[in-house]
Order: structure tokens, then sequence, then C-alpha cells
């Protein structure tokens, strides 16, 4: 009886041990520390990304203390699952868990984080569910597992929490909340064991980047990765495309790469990865003749491989026991796997010149991919297989442009925590243009690139309002894959598209820098309000509908700001949607200008702007610094110099550091790189004198003629 | 060099081994067999909801073989998951899954199944996501689990098919498809291993009824239970609710039993699970008065428990982790935590003759429940306390009725696989009335009961529409809890409504006749088309939206029939909703009537009908018997005699068993019932005559005089 009782105490003490142990923490990087709960799976997502940490970059962000009280966090395995615990503030918001198209704020959520198309709904499934989440009191927690991952983001109420919210009566209070307050995000890892990453701000952003570079940093792209890509129409023939590529240099709208869509293959869904004879008969001569018009091609394709493929022999016993569209599914765990596969793209058109590639249905839809319980001859499980395919595929693409020395950029439908670095941006079948523009906040916090890419349009309006972002935005593309439309495909408004496609190619030295921070600083180049300072959101909850018949639960909703960016470090962008004519744009604290005018706008004020169908408002901060070039219709060629504009905005002295490289190779990993300072002095007397350093000896230096352009007056 | 060869082949050996696995099979009654995969869990849906298989009553189904070849049902564990797969043929449909509100046609579907609210998209979160399907071609599968199981219902491929699809080229093939051809169902159950079992038929409805049976057969309701029940406002006083109940009465609208909603306890949201001491100062003389009135009482109540609540220091100890709406969440499978939570009940309510419970909230959403990182004292799961919590709730609920020998007849919003036995019908919050009249169909094949419930409507046309579906139903109710509508506040359809209600009342020697089927022969008494006899319906998919940007993969659409059903043995139902005036109604092969005018209406024919705003179609097959009694305002009481109406149908001689007992008690389970064959026979003129055996000595017989009516002339 005493034994029972003993033996009874002893389970009691284990299992409430085994529920709240505490985490060990190893600074792995100046700011980012390491925790292992259990035994974490031989497979993760940053192995899988196969980046090495930045943390020479890393060090240089303000030193901070581990974020968070040690004794917060909680850990513990149970079932062959792991649970995680931390804690949550009364007035924290969460940004983060991945590319939602819906909703900024996380807080509160419910999510189970798993790669898929995007179905409608902030409800964890999407291209790029990072299981990273950015805290508004500015520290990050990232969990490092290719598993499905449950997120109750602030929604589960333990009974013995800190900090319980009170018990009402429904009856008879009327603050009776359906949602009452929960004081910590709580995740299921379906795993034995799983590294977490904790990333010290001080600020969000710090947090961020530290993610970021913890990454690899972001990638960079070629110079030509950043002006103008259009995607033709299926079924395109070399002809076809050199035609539409002589109309972009007739109309005088800039061009610098080319997307082929099904029918460049032989087959397709599933492909062969070989060109398609009849329509691309001699398809060396024809990526040549389009390099030496300035245009370089983007491949579609699907990894889905056809039993015509000329490797399907060789690849077959590497492949999963599931099929895609009838095609085998390579396993690119496997070194065979992913040798013979690549090897065929390389072979067939990357030794030929092909720039890129877009990696399409890598995500979902569950109907089209592999089960959960497809094998893989890696061993690695489907839903492991699943959360890290994008990735596989982008890594081991890319590193076909690596053994060339040769930078690429292209398109992917699925990315994941550990794939910060990978050249691709993100793009999907989705079409809601106000979502678009919440997936590029949300881009900010998952360590992503994605592309508000345009398609078509039911009106002329439409067609401008969409373009108008997607120049401000990490690719400028048209993907006419289904439609055949052009740049000027809605001739009441083409004039307007072609200046904005020219504004893209003139602010092309501000967006090649910007996106040398995110690789060398972790600054995403594209991001939401949360992560500048000066802005500040109050968690506001607004009433549902009080018809208990429509909303029985009497459910408040969050109120957010979601339809305006920062775009690169100085710029605001406030996109206006078909139908608007006017709108609110938040400026956080400090004074901000209209980039088209000069004019001061605003200082942490909410101002009302009607700016006409033809201008997307955008604001530069005071003391804006944006260099810029001619509206060239081609990227610059490695090496060939360029006359600066560099324009400033307000009435502040600043600094910009502008960066400088040939432009398309990876010699900057080897120091083949340059950031010049331009410094803009403001005298006694207010006025404004702007200076640029000089070029380092023996480093790349594009930089022609430089003029100054006080944007103020 | 050898040895690791060998080794090589060992382990290519024992993989595909246990990939392959078959399973062994033990009849376990006449017609089921048991297969074991891994290590079944010691907590499964049969263990929680606690039924014992009717194993007599299977052994007089027709008896059948194992259905399917064994060899190809294949079972294995994988890295603590199960793994199943079970062939498909290619003409084959497969009905079930649990209660799905969109389609009925369940090949080709992924879903996971998880209790829940319905959410809007059939994808395996439902109030009874059943784990089991039955095939077109007559035999059902019931995987045993406790846990969220992935389906994979003919849409995974594998290569190694044993009927691959071809490969098509999308780029020149129209008959490419989005969705090629799979040849098995493939489930991922997260269990290191499970029990399945499989039903033969020779028929769907056999595999159905040996499903049914094995958990025990459908519930007998009382016969109150099938007459009418109004859910009464919210915060109702006892005085408010007496006076509704008067007016019933007074305009001669048919009553059996009163729901009453949040304001009946003290405080809820949590509850406290005793009277509120204002609005009902005298429970006992109140619930008294209404008994008197031939009206009985039915409490609304979720399980989750305040602080307030005069037990809750002693159940304390025995609830889970997480709060719901801050209330503590009882864990039903310590025994202590029942005993504490239902004696509560039975001693304030129970014992003072209230008659049921509605149990809310035991479903979902994911944001009130508690979280899946949860912990219970027994040890159970939180995934596994989420698939089974409202069948723990209705069986232990059902107990206090047990113990005094009455039946209950309740409401639930969750069941599962092993509920099929417990007295409650499931309704939810979602309002749509196509899609409760699809949720009726398969809660045919889901082993539950639902109401398609009225709650209030646009018009009175809706009104009018909704009630003609909810008196062809498990519980005929309106659901006023937030409206406070009434069956006559739609004052141009009162009449019709009222004649509604009425003809409820008329059926009620068939509906009970019907649910002693369904509890002795385990026939759904409401159910789709696909279990009759005579119905065929072919597998054809329509051509979706030809616009790319629309519908990307040129996704094709399955064309099912989910707005008519069957309602007993003899009848089939075919709604209009609001706003329709005519239909299509697809008769099975053989002769069908007119439920009004017994006038012959088709034989395996599709008709069109345009009945007009105050008729419901309905349909007899030929030698329909439908016993009818007068329209009381309420049931009959135990062992009240009531005089039947007889009607017959058509041409056809036939026979009806006419069940009988007391209408009230459990008696039933010890003998005291009977079954009394009505039979019409026809001369060589075509002459039909009517007679009923005569009642058993020692046996219940409420049947006074008989009358028989031939309604087809």
């Amino acid at each position: 009886m005493k034994l029972q009782r003993l033996l009874l105490i002893a389970l009691l003490l284990s299992t409430t041990f085994s529920l709240s142990a505490q985490i060990k923490w190893t600074q792995v990087a100046p700011g980012v520390w390491k925790g292992i709960i259990g035994k974490p799976e031989a497979y993760d997502l940053v192995k899988a990304g196969g980046a090495k940490a930045n943390t020479a970059a890393i060090a240089k962000i303000t030193a901070a203390q581990f974020p968070l009280m040690q004794g917060d966090i909680l850990g513990a395995v149970k079932d062959g699952k792991t649970t995680l615990r931390f804690p949550l503030d009364k007035e924290e918001q969460l940004y983060g868990f991945g590319l939602n198209f819906q909703s900024v704020h996380q807080r509160g959520k419910i999510l189970q984080l798993h790669v898929d198309h995007y179905g409608g709904k902030d409800n964890g499934r999407t291209h790029a569910p990072t299981p990273f989440y950015v805290s508004s009191k500015g520290y990050g927690v990232f969990v490092n597992s290719a598993r499905y991952i449950n997120v109750y983001a602030g929604s589960g109420i333990r009974k013995n929490a800190k900090t319980p919210p009170v018990e009402k009566d429904r009856n008879t209070d009327k603050s009776w909340a359906s949602r009452p307050y929960s004081d910590a995000v709580e995740m299921l890892v379906p795993a034995a064991g799983v590294e977490v990453y904790v990333f010290a701000g001080p600020t969000p952003m710090d947090a961020v980047k530290r993610f970021n570079l913890f990454n690899g940093g972001g990638p960079l792209p070629p110079r030509w990765g950043l002006g103008f890509t259009q995607r033709v129409k299926s079924l395109y023939t070399s002809d076809e495309v050199a035609k539409e590529v002589d109309l972009f240099e007739e109309k005088g709208f800039p061009l610098d790469f080319v997307g082929l869509e099904p029918g460049w293959q032989s087959k397709a869904y599933p492909g062969t990865f070989e060109w398609d004879k009849k329509r691309y008969p001699q398809p060396e001569k024809f990526v040549k003749q389009m390099l030496d018009k300035g245009i370089r091609l983007n491949l579609w394709i699907n990894p889905y491989v056809s039993k015509s493929a000329p490797f399907y022999p060789a690849i077959k016993p590497y492949t999963g026991s599931h099929t895609v569209w009838v095609g085998e599914v390579p396993d690119f765990n496997v070194p065979q796997a992913r040798k013979i596969f690549f090897d065929q793209l390389q072979k067939d058109q990357v030794n030929i010149g092909v720039s890129g590639y877009k990696i399409d249905e890598v995500d979902g839809y569950d109907h089209y991919l592999w089960p959960d319980v497809a094998t893989f001859p890696s061993g690695i499980s489907a839903e492991q297989m699943r959360q890290t395919y994008g990735m596989l595929a982008m890594r081991y693409s890319a590193d076909m442009y690596r053994k060339q020395n040769k930078r690429t950029y292209g398109l992917v439908r699925a990315n994941n925590g550990g794939g910060v670095s990978l050249p691709y941006v993100i793009y999907n079948d989705y079409y809601n243009h106000q979502d678009f523009i919440t997936a590029l906040i949300n881009s900010g916090t998952a360590g992503v690139l994605w592309t508000p890419e345009v398609r078509a349009s039911k009106t002329g309006e439409e067609w401008l309002r969409r373009f108008q972002t997607v120049i401000f935005s990490p690719m400028a593309m048209i993907n006419a894959w289904s439609s055949g439309t052009k740049p000027w495909s809605y001739p009441e408004v083409a004039d307007q598209v072609k200046e904005l496609a020219l504004l893209r190619m003139q602010m092309m030295p501000y967006w090649y820098s910007e996106f040398a921070k995110y690789h060398f600083e972790g600054t995403p180049p594209f991001r939401g309000m949360a992560l500048e300072a000066g802005f500040k959101q109050e968690v506001k909850k607004e009433a549902g509908s009080t018809n208990l018949e429509e909303n029985p639960y009497a459910e408040a909703t969050s109120k957010e700001i979601k339809d305006q960016y920062m775009a690169g470090e100085y710029l605001l962008v406030a996109p206006l949607f078909m139908g608007d004519t006017t709108r609110k744009v938040i400026l956080p604290k400090g004074k901000w200008y209209d980039f088209y005018t000069g004019a001061f706008a605003g200082d942490g004020s909410v101002i009302t702007v009607t700016p006409g169908l033809n201008k997307i408002p955008v604001y530069v901060k005071d003391g804006g610094i944006i260099p810029m070039m001619k509206p060239m219709l081609h990227a610059p060629k490695a090496g060939e110099k360029v006359d600066l504009e560099i324009r400033h905005y307000g009435t502040a002295a600043s600094t910009y550091n502008l960066y400088d490289d040939d432009g398309e190779t990876y010699n900057y990993e080897k120091g083949d790189y340059s950031w010049r300072q331009i410094k803009v002095t403001r005298d006694a007397s207010g006025n404004l004198a702007g200076t640029i350093a000089d070029a380092q000896a023996g480093k790349p230096n594009t930089v022609g003629n430089v003029t100054f352009k006080f944007m103020t007056k």
C-alpha cells in the first residue's frame, strides 16, 4: 500500500517534471540562442535549406540579452510529440508564422503550419508556413522542424495560467468574450524532440535581421532580376517569343527576362525537361539570340518526371512511392536523384544560357501532391518532404548556377524556414490584390520574397492599380501564361504602365542596394509597418455583428494595418485598389514627404489622400536618399557605368549606403563589392549638399556621373 | 562487401515487408471482421462509446463472405504512424466518412477526420467525423481510432499501382485531368497501431446495418422524443416558458418537449449546473407543472465548469490542463469526474423530472476548446479527448436516465464512430437549408442522427420550406434560442406550419417503428438514395470553368444527388428550398406513388414536380404501408391506446412490422415489446385487404381500433 502510494507520487512527479521541463539555452551566435527539447530529428528545416549562418553580420547588430525569462519557456515530450510554451505579455502583438494573406496580427491565431497552396484562409496552410514569429516586444522564436506544427498563438488558456482571465457570466455580463485572454504561445510538434531558436532584439526588426542572417541572409539577385519580366502565354513558340520581345523594344517598354510557360518542354504535367522540338527547334540559337538582345530566359517546370524524360530510367529508383500527375517525384535528399535531375537541366538548358526557373506546384494542392502515406527512398517522411520540397528544389537548382558563377533569380511556389537565402520569389494562383499586399507585408517576417504578380484584369483601372504595386515589389512581373496580356493590353492606361515600368528601372540602384542589405544585414526589402521604428498600433478589438443567429459567439474582430508597406530603407507605399479613389495612410512618427513632389505629407499622423488613378501614394522618410538612374530598357551589364541622380527628401542631413558589384556573379562572396556612403549635409542656413564617397581601389565601380536633387523645397 | 550487400538486401526486404504487410482478419460477428495492425491503443472509439455489439441481430442479416481480396488490404506501422490501404474498383463509389454537409460521394476526397464545428467545407472537420465508409460494391470499413485520421479516399496514385492511370501531356492532350485515376483508399493513423473492421454486405445497406448493430444499434427514443419540440429564447423565466407552452395549447400546435437555453443556470459559459434562483425560483414545482401539461423539459449545457459551481472544488483535481471560456473541463474518463459532474445534474435536475439535455460545444471551435497540447488526468491525449468528448458526455448523461429506467432523447454537437446507440441528435450553428439536407443524407452512413432544425427565416416561404423538412427528420424542432420565433411567427404560413406539425404527430406510429428498426436491425431511419435498392447513379464528371485564370487546373466537378432522401422504409422526401417552385426527383426502379394522393408518380424515372409552396414532395414505394394516428398535441402516454389509420400505397401486396412498447422505459431491453405484422393482400381481381396480427399476450399493446385506407385508386 505504502509502496503503491510512493509509486504514484513518483509517477505524478515525473509527469509534472516532464511537462514543465525548462530548456537549456546555448548562445550559437550573438543574440541567438538554441534550445533543445527531447531528441531533435536528424532532418530539419535548417538542414534542408543548407545555408550557413552569417555570424559575423549578426555580431554587428546591437547586443542584447536573452529576451525572455528562461523559466517561462517550457518544453516537453509526451507520446512522441513535443509541446512548447512561450510567455506572452498583455500588450504584446505577434507577427510572422509564414506567408499569411489576410492578416498581419497573429496573436490569438490557431494554425497548422503546412506547406500548401493558399486556400483563402490564414490557417497555416500557405506557400511558406515559416515556423518563426516576431514579437512587438522585440524578439523572435523559430522552431526548426520540418513537421506540421500546431500553433496556438495565444489562444489556449491553462487553468494554472500566471495571469488567468476572469470568468464571466454570458447570461448577464455584456463584457463576456468568446475568446478570453491567453498568456502563452503553445505549439505541438509531432516529433519526439525539436530544436528551438530565440532571437534577441532589441527591436522587432533586429530579431528579424538575426533570423534572416542566421539562415544565411537574403538572396542577392543579379541586377537583371530587378528589371521587368514578362511570362508569355503557354505553348508559345520561339518565333512568338522573339516577336513579343521585339514588341517590347519597339514600344519602349523595359524587359530583362522572359518566362516560358508549359510548352517549352516536349511534355508537361509531368515533364520531360527537354525542349519541344517543334516549338523550340533550335534552343541554343534561340537562347543566344535572346541574350544578344539583353533578354534572359526563365523556364517553368514542376519537378515531376514523365516516363518520356530521357533520364527517367536512371531516376526511377530514386523517386517516391506516389506520383504527381502520374509523374514520379525525385527524392532530392538522395544525391543520385538530384544529380540525375539537375544534370539534365544543366546540360539541356543552363549550359546554353537559360538564366533561371519557375518551380511550380511544389506546394500543393493535397489532391495533386503525394499523400502523407507516401514513402521516399531517403527515408524522409512524406510530411517532411512536403514541408521542404520547395526548398530542396530551389537549393539544388541554384547550385547549377553557382557552378557557373552566375546568379539566378527565379520563382517558386513553396519555401519554409531555412530557405531565406535562396534566390527565388514566391507567387501563387490566388489573385486578390488586397491580399497580395498583405502577403508582401508578411513576407518580411517569413524570410521569403513574394511578388504580387499581374496576370489580367477586368478593367484598365485594375490593371494599373496592380501594376502600381508590382513595381514596388521583389519581382516586377506580368504572368500572362493563361491570358496572354501585355503591359500595353489596356490602351487607356498603357502610357501610365510604361511610365511605371520605367520608374522601376530608374530605381534599380535603390532596389539593388536594398537587396544587398537583405543579404548582408538581414533587413527585408519589403515588410510591414510593425518593423518600422516610430510605428505603433494599438491592439483594438471591434465588436462583430450583434445578431446571434449570424454570430453566435459574439466574436469581435481585430483591427490591423495590412494595406501599406515599407519598400527599402526609406519608402512607404500605400496602394489603392480597384474602385478606390481615396484612402487613409498611417505615417509613423517623424516627418514624411511625397515621393513624387518632395512636399511635406505628415508626421505621426493619419492622412487621407486622393491621388488620382495614375498615382500610387509613396512617401519618403525625412532625410530619405533614393539613388536613381536613367530609365534604361535593360538592367546595366556587368561593369557598365551608369550616371546616378540621387534624390534627397525632407530637411534632415542623412546618409545612404550604396551597394555595388558586378551584378551577375558570386564574386561578392569573395569580397568583390563595395559600399559607398552617400552623404547629405545641412549647413547653418539650412542649405543641403550631397557627396558620395570615392570608389575603393580594386572594387567594382559602376557609378558614372552623380547629380543630387533635393526634392523638398 | 558481400556482407554489406546482403545487409542492404535484407534491409530492402524488411522495408518492403513492413510496407506491404497483410493483415490477419478475425471474424468477430457474422460478416464482421477485425484486423489488427501494429499495437492498437488502449483507448479507441468503441471503448469510448461503451456499446455492446448486437451480434444476434447481425446474425439475421444475409450471410456474406469477406468482401474484398484480403491480399489487397495492407497495413504498416512506420515512425509511430499506421498507414492503411484498401483497394478500389473502377466503378466504385464511396459514402460516409462522417457527417459531411456538401457532398455525398466521397471517392476522391482528402479528409482529416477531426471533431469540430462545421466550417463550410467537407474536409473531415465536422460534428461526427466517423471513420467509416461504405462502398457501392456493398461492404464497409471502420477504423477504430480516436485520432485525427488522414484519409485519401482514392486520390493518391502509387507508381506501382495495380491499375495505374495513363500519363498525358497537358500541352496537347485535351483529356488531361488534374486528378488522375486512383485505385486505393489510403489512410494515415497517427498511432503505432490500430484496429480495423470490415463489414460485409451483400448490399451497401447491409454493411451499414452491420456497422450500426456492431455499435449497439441505433437509439430507441421515447415516443415523446418524436413529437414536436420548441427551444425557447435564452434567459426565459419559468413564467415565460409556462406562457409559451399555454400558447401552443391555445393555438392547437403540438408540443412534447421544451428546451431551455442559457439562462436556466445561475451562470453559463462556463456553467454552474444549478438553477438560476431568479428566473427559476421553484424548479421542482415548475418541472412538475410542465409534466402535468404533458410537456417535458430539455436543458442546454456545455460541460465546462464555473468556479461558482457547487461541485467545483470536488471536480477540480479531475479536470484538464486547459479551460474553455475559463471553465474547467471534466475528464469524463476519470470515474470521479463523471460521478461528481453527473451527480449534480441527477440531483438538481433529473431527479425532479427534467427529461434530457442539449450538450453544446463539445465539438469546437478550436478557439474555444482545449488545444492539442492540453493534458488530462486520465492520460488520454487532448486529441483523443477531442474525438470522443461528445460521446463521453452523451454516454454518461444517458446513464442518469438508465438508472431511473426512463429513456431520454437529447441534442449534442459532437459524436463519432462508437456512439451510434446514444440517444442524441446532432445540430449545429451553420444554417444552410440545402446543406442540412445533405447532412441528413450523410447521417445515414455516419451512424448518427441529425436535425435540420428551424431557427428563423428571412421570409414565410423559407420558414415553411424549412419546416417541411424538419418534420421529416429525427427531431422536429424550432430552435428559438436567439430569435424567439414561434411556429406561428410567420402568419402567412402559420396554418400550413400547423398542418405539418400535426402531420408529424399523425405519423408517430410510423416514425416510432422506423426508429425501432434502427435499434433492432440497424437500418438508419434517414439516409441517402445510395442505400436504396433500385437506385443507381452514374459517376459523372462535369467540366468546370474553362477559364484557366479562374480554374488553373481545369478541375471537373462530380455530379451527385444530395437533395432527396429516404425517410423510413417506404418514403422518399424531395424538399424544395427558398426560391424554388419546381424540382427534379429521381425515382428509383419500382413504382412510386404520391404520399398525399396515392397517385402513381413514376418508375425508375426522373420526374419534374411543381408542388406549390404548401407541399413538400413525398413519394411512397409500391406496397408502402404507413401506420398513422390522429393528430394529437402530445405523444401518447405509456400504455395509452391509440387508433390507427393504416395507409397503403400502390397496387402491391405487402407487409409492415409495427413496433410497440411502453414508449418510455428500457423494459424493451428485457423483451417487453412486440412487433405486429400488418399485411395487405391482393385478390385475383386486384382488391386489396388489410389485417394486423393479434397482440401477443403479455406484451405491450397500445393499438386501439385499426382502419385501412388504400390510397391508390
